[in-house]
């Protein structure tokens, strides 16, 4: 059976691939095209011999392997890509498929949407955290040095399938990743969401919460492409997040996008209750859910100043105080708090040096 | 006085940028914005003091000087001003400003497009060229080792301004390399174009030609922006003259963009002539027109393997054959002509072993 998402900008189906569009696209509209799998060292080896087994078409395909991680989001690789994809003599008519975490889809994107101003891409993502964020919506990028996505366009893949299967695949570690941002989305809107998700943590979720978790984000994104309003409230948890993310990265620290975004959602809860209306009972709710699952992380009070310069860089600020997306209950967020850089210290304070 | 082009996608307007839609746009829409300048080195010396002592609010605008030429068209250079708006703190609703020719627009258009996923631009072409084509229709990119424009996304400026003052710091060279698009604007649709271009080769032409061709050229833009069908007729002359200006920079040989064109549509005028119902009298009066104009280019038969590997990369490539835009008379041109090798060696034998 396969699910899909209703959705004006995205095209999403959840369900076994085989059974998905995916297949038929592959024999009808890129009949005659090349095409390239971009896949990463583990979903090389672990999910690029499912396809291949399974779609005859992708018999001829060209695998190009990005090496894993976050710190391989980068310029250069991409250019070590495109200089691939111009080996092989791809066109503008030919298809990239993206067959990998959050990493593979957003950089696999941006790789697709920048050469020859942009070849049709399919999204195959294989994390948690891709399926319910990274792989809906658009957002295609690589970092620049410890600035999270600086460089990106908003591209949409011509389809993006979740398929369950790939789940299995996965360490406890990278479920709890993916399930801080389905904790996000069901914060942003939705308190019943929320409470659905606060049993049996590191268990794979059940498909129907995940494809709640797409719906989610597809509803607002379609409302609010281009990020001028709405889609703000997506950001909740990563604007402290990214900073904490890049600074993590800088110190070497492996660490999920997933585990900053929890903390990152943890503190600006904090600033949530002194500032948006969040009550202390639900902060108190959102603070025991987060330091049930989530192990701690290596961040001490020397560490804040570099915490809030890397946040200085986050895309959505404007003007001088630091933009943040904050709760005035769970299920129900504003965009556009601007704070100053004291009141963040202290709920840094409360939450680190707690 | 100001010319307005009418337009759906690109807002163009052509006279003095003091009394242009520029000089608003500073004190409303972007009061507030940090302004970057882009700039090369020409461009830096001989327009951007005018700017700077005309306008009152560019006074704390920060310039990025980009080095000189076609060859300097790449990522790499892309990278570096990545890092260096990265510095300046450069956030979403600040503003680029790209002054200068082709490389200038078409790479400044770039480094915006995908810089935070997409800051807001305006262009103010200084050569004629980037006025009646780089700057309109949104196109934006680098090159790719000796492909041209590999990368890159359609994104369109908030405005571009054409300030015929400028085209007085130009070289004849210059002008003639824009009069080729010129000239190419008028062979894809209008006989009586092309026959007002026909006088006074090296002189600077008149506002009005110059406001004819934007004017056709955005047109064609407005009716097919992705460039699925019609806009492929701009790309006349350009499958050969992106060969030889490909070939041509790896033989460090200066050559304009323009020359390459010129020569281009030469030959795809015989092309044209064989395939597409160009008749012999009008092909004789295109080759006069080239011949006279535009100074002949160091090709020879040992060349055009070389050529056609260059060819082969062109982004309008589908399959196997090389595909071409063809006039059927001066005035009308049709697209996706797929020629052979043989017929694309025999035409560039009959230009460049005449």
């Amino acid at each position: 059976m396969i699910k899909q998402i209703v959705s004006k900008n995205n095209k999403v189906e959840l369900g076994m691939l085989e059974k998905s569009s995916f297949n038929t696209l592959l024999d009808t509209r890129y009949k005659n095209s090349k095409k390239i799998v971009i896949v990463d060292e583990n979903t090389q080896e672990k999910c690029w011999p499912y396809l291949l087994t399974t779609f005859e078409s992708l018999k001829e395909a060209e695998v190009i392997v990005l090496p894993s991680g976050e710190e391989n989001k980068v310029l250069e690789v991409c250019f070590q890509v495109w200089e691939a994809l111009s080996n092989y003599q791809i066109q503008r008519s030919d298809l990239i498929i993206n067959l990998g975490g959050g990493v593979v889809t957003d950089m696999g994107g941006f790789i697709a949407s920048v050469f020859k101003r942009g070849l049709d891409f399919i999204n195959i993502p294989t994390t948690l955290l891709a399926m319910v964020d990274a792989s809906v919506g658009g957002k295609t990028g690589v970092n620049l040095g410890s600035f999270k996505n600086q460089l990106g366009v908003f591209s949409l893949p011509e389809l993006t399938v979740c398929d369950p299967t790939f789940l299995k695949t996965l360490e406890n570690k990278e479920i709890l990743a993916g399930k801080a941002e389905m904790i996000k989305h069901g914060l942003i809107t939705s308190k019943s969401y929320v409470a659905s998700l606060e049993t049996a943590e590191t268990d794979i979720p059940h498909l129907d919460l995940i494809a709640e978790a797409v719906q989610i984000k597809a509803a607002i994104v379609d409302r609010d492409f281009q990020e001028k309003g709405e889609r703000k409230t997506l950001n909740f948890g990563h604007t402290i997040g990214h900073g904490i993310e890049g600074f993590l990265m800088t110190q070497e620290v492996a660490v999920t996008h997933g585990e900053c975004v929890a903390w990152g959602m943890l503190v600006e809860s904090y600033l949530s209750n002194e500032i948006a209306g969040l009550s202390e009972k639900e902060l108190d709710k959102i603070e025991t859910l987060i330091r049930k699952i989530y192990p701690e992380l290596p961040i001490q009070k020397s560490d804040f100043d570099t915490l809030i310069k890397l946040m200085r860089h986050d895309k959505k600020n404007k003007g001088k105080h630091i933009n943040f997306t904050l709760l005035n209950a769970i299920g129900s967020s504003t965009i556009d708090y601007n704070v100053d850089e004291d009141k963040i210290m202290e709920v840094l304070t409360k939450v680190f040096e707690a």
